[in-house]
C-alpha cells in the first residue's frame, strides 16, 4: 500500500485538489510572467461580455484570418481526403520533414532565384511550433536577443527552455531586448546591442507592422556575421509586403551562413486553423565546430515531430500553384485595404499611426498612456478588442496594436466606433 | 563590413560548406546516439533496393496503418473543408487545447465512467509531439525512468531536454532503464527500480506488444505514490486490447494523482498521416508545492503549440460517433487478424513469439543473436523490413519487432517468406 501523504495546497491563489507528488515544479515554468497574453485578453473579453451582454464585440485583437479559403485550395484538400478513403489514395506516415513535392514547391515558388534547396525546407504545423523546436535545437546555454516590442512566443519559449534569469523592470536578465521603436525606424541601434548567440527578428514585424528595409537587413546580417550569431528570421507576414522590402532574409547576400527562416501559411493563405508552416535551415549554416545546423534540426523534426497533417500539406501545395497564388493575392489585398481604412480613420483624427503598409497590423501611439488602461478604455467604450502594446514587451508601452483581419463591414464599423471614441476624446 | 572568418569544417565525417558561426552546438544534441532509428532503417532499405533492384520489399518495420479511412470519417472532414470555403463555415484559430466538442467527446467516449473532465483533455497533433511538450513542461532537472525496451522517443526527447549524462553500455547515466523482458512478464521488478521523478510507461507496449495487466498497473500506481513520482502513460495502442487489461491508467484507483496519459488517433483511427492525438492532465495532479500540473501544461500548449489542424479535429469527432467507432473496430480487427497470422506462422516454426494479442506488434526472440545482424539477414533473404530490437534499448537485443500493419495479402506473403527463411534455418 502507498504511504498516506498529507494533502497540500498551493499558496499563491491556486488550491490543489488532491495529494501532492514530490516532483518539483519546473523552475523555468515558474519564471514565466503572467499568463499567455491572448488568454489574458480572452479573460477581459469574457468579463466585458458579462458586463455588457448586449454589446456587439468586434475582435481586432489576435490577428486571425476571416475570409473563406479559395475553392482551388479546398478542392485539392477535398480530393486528398476523398483519396484517404480509397485503397489507392490512402496515406499513412509521411516524411517528418514534409512531402518532397511541397518542399520543392516552397523552394521553387517562394524562394525563386534565392538558391534554397528542397532539402533545406522543413514543413511544419506552423511558425509558433517551429520556434519552440528551434529553442530545443539551440538549447539553454546560448543567449538570445529579441526585438522590443516583439511577438511574445520568442521570449516565452526562451524562458521555457531555460534562458531567463531574474525578471526585473519588465525584462528577463538573460535575454537582450533590442529597442525597435519609431525613433529608430523600428530597427535596433546595433551599435549598442551586445553580442548574443541568437537574434530573433520578425519582418514584417508583429506587432509594429514595420517591414525592415533592405539596408536594415544588410546591417543585421553584417552584425550577425561580425558576432558569429545566428538570426532566427520570422517572415510569417511577408506576403503582405507591398514595397520593395525583402520578403526573405535570403535576399541579403551571405544570409545563408547566418540565418534560419521561419514562416507560415497561416496569414499568407488563411491557414490559421488548418495549420501549416515551414522553416528553412541552409546547408551553409554551421555551428562553431563546423557541424551543420541542418543535421541537428532534421533530428529534432524526426524525434519531436511527426510531420504536418497530410491534408494541410495537400492544401499547401494548391496554394503554391499559379491559380492558388492568384486567389490568395486577392485575400492579402482585402486585408491590406482593411488596414488602409483603419489607418486613414485613425490618422484623420491626428493620432500617430504606424504599420498597415506592409502588414495588416496598425500600431497606434498614445503618448503618456498605459497600454492596458487604454486597451480597457477602448473595450469599455467601443466593444472593440485590441492588444495592449506592453503585452509585446516594455517597448510596446503607450501603444495599442489593432489587427486589420476581418470582414470589410466589421472593419468599417470598427473604424466608425474608434472615430467616435477619439473624436469625443479630442 | 563583416570581418572575414576562416572557413571551417567539422572533423567527424561531416564537412561544412561555408564559414562557421560562433554558436556552440547544443551539448544535448551532441549526446544523442546515432541517428533516429527509423531513419537508420530507411537507409538500410535504400541500400537494399540498390542491391536488389528487382526484389519486392515488404515493410513490416515502422508501424504504419495501411487501410483506407471509413467514409463516415472522410465525409465529415470533406464537409468541414467545404465549409472552409464559405463565409459561414470558415474557421481560423481554434483553441490551442482543442475544440470544446472534441475534448468533451474524448472524455465522454474514451474515458466513460472514469471521471475525466473535458478541461483535462488537451487535443494535439500526436503522441510523439506531446511527449516532447511534456519534456518541456517537466524540465531538465527531474530524473526519468523508461521501460527497457521502449519506444525511442522517450529517451531521445529526455536527452534533448538535458537529462542524459554519460552514455555507457548502451545507456544514459541519468536515465533509469527498467528491464521489462519476458522473464518478468514484461513488467519491471519494482523492488529494484530506484526512485525517479518521472516514469514513462507504454501499454500496450511498443515494441513488445505486451499490455500491462490490472495488477501490474496497480503496482505501478502504488510505486509512483510511494515515491511521489509522475507516470507518463502512453496508451496509443489501447484500441487493440482484446483481454481485460486496462485501456487507460485512470482505470486504476488513485491514478489521477500520479499520472498523465498520452494517446493518439494514429493507430486507433488510421490517422498516422492526418495527425491527431491527445493528452490527459488530471486536475488532481500536483507538483510538490501543490501547484497543478494542468496549469503549466495549458501554458505550454498556448506558447509552444497552436492547436491541431481543425480538419483533423473534425475527423476525430467523427471517429467518436457510434458509426465511426464501429467502422474503426473493423480496422483494428483486421490488423489483429494480421497479427494472428504472423504469430501462428512464426510459432509453428518453434520460434519464441511474444505480443500480437493486445497490440499489432510481434516480438520474436532469437537467443544469442545480435538484432541488427538478424534484421540484416531477414532483409537480405526475404526483402522484409523489420525493426532490430536493440533499437528500442539494450533490453531489446536478441529480439526483432515485426509490425502487423498491412494489407492482408502482404501479411500472408510476408508470413510465407518468413516461414521459408526460418524453415530453411531450422
Amino acid at each position: 500500500m502507498a504511504t498516506p501523504r498529507l494533502s497540500c495546497s498551493f499558496k499563491n491563489g491556486v488550491v490543489g485538489l488532491g495529494n501532492c507528488t514530490k516532483v518539483p515544479r519546473n523552475v523555468n515554468m515558474e519564471k514565466l510572467q503572467h499568463s499567455y497574453i491572448f488568454r489574458e485578453i480572452d479573460r477581459h473579453e469574457l468579463m466585458h461580455k458579462e458586463k455588457y451582454p448586449h454589446g456587439t464585440v468586434i475582435d481586432l485583437g489576435i490577428g486571425d484570418t476571416t475570409e473563406p479559403l479559395p475553392t482551388v485550395i479546398t478542392s485539392s484538400m477535398i480530393d486528398f481526403v476523398h483519396g484517404l478513403s480509397t485503397k489507392e489514395g490512402y496515406k499513412g506516415y509521411g516524411p517528418e520533414q514534409g512531402e518532397k513535392c511541397l518542399r520543392k514547391a516552397i523552394a521553387d515558388t517562394l524562394y525563386k532565384d534565392l538558391g534554397i534547396k528542397p532539402v533545406e525546407v522543413f514543413v511544419s504545423d506552423g511558425a509558433q511550433c517551429d520556434i519552440t523546436r528551434l529553442q530545443l535545437l539551440l538549447g539553454s546555454n546560448v543567449k538570445r536577443a529579441v526585438q522590443d516590442p516583439s511577438y511574445p512566443a520568442y521570449i516565452d519559449s526562451s524562458v521555457i527552455i531555460g534562458q531567463n534569469g531574474e525578471f526585473l523592470a519588465g525584462q528577463y536578465k538573460n535575454i537582450e531586448y533590442m529597442k525597435c521603436g519609431p525613433q529608430t525606424n523600428f530597427f535596433p541601434d546595433l551599435s549598442i546591442v551586445p553580442r548574443t548567440e541568437i537574434i530573433f527578428f520578425c519582418s514584417p514585424n508583429n506587432p509594429t507592422g514595420h517591414a525592415a528595409t533592405r539596408k536594415q537587413l544588410e546591417q543585421l546580417v553584417d552584425f550577425a556575421k561580425v558576432n558569429g550569431s545566428i538570426i532566427v528570421f520570422d517572415s510569417s507576414y511577408s506576403a503582405y509586403i507591398t514595397d520593395d522590402s525583402p520578403k526573405s532574409i535570403y535576399e541579403i547576400p551571405g544570409a545563408k551562413e547566418v540565418a534560419i527562416e521561419v514562416s507560415s501559411f497561416s496569414k499568407f493563405a488563411g491557414f490559421t486553423g488548418v495549420r501549416l508552416g515551414w522553416t528553412i535551415v541552409p546547408e551553409e549554416l554551421l555551428y562553431a565546430n563546423g557541424f551543420p545546423v541542418l543535421h541537428d534540426f532534421d533530428r529534432i523534426m524526426c524525434t519531436c515531430f511527426t510531420g504536418a497533417s497530410n491534408i494541410a500539406q495537400a492544401g499547401g501545395l494548391a496554394c503554391l500553384t499559379p491559380e492558388g497564388f492568384k486567389a490568395l493575392k486577392l485575400q492579402t489585398l482585402h486585408y491590406m485595404e482593411n488596414a488602409r481604412i483603419l489607418v486613414d480613420s485613425l490618422a484623420s483624427l491626428g493620432l500617430t499611426v504606424h504599420g498597415g503598409e506592409n502588414a495588416p497590423y496598425i500600431w497606434v501611439h498614445f503618448p503618456g498612456s498605459k497600454s492596458w488602461d487604454f486597451f480597457a478604455e477602448i473595450l469599455d467604450k467601443t466593444h472593440i478588442i485590441t492588444v495592449p502594446g506592453s503585452g509585446f514587451g516594455p517597448g510596446g508601452e503607450e501603444f495599442i496594436r489593432i489587427s486589420a483581419f476581418g470582414h470589410r463591414e466589421t472593419i468599417i464599423e470598427a473604424s466608425q466606433r474608434l472615430k467616435y471614441l477619439f473624436c469625443y476624446k479630442c
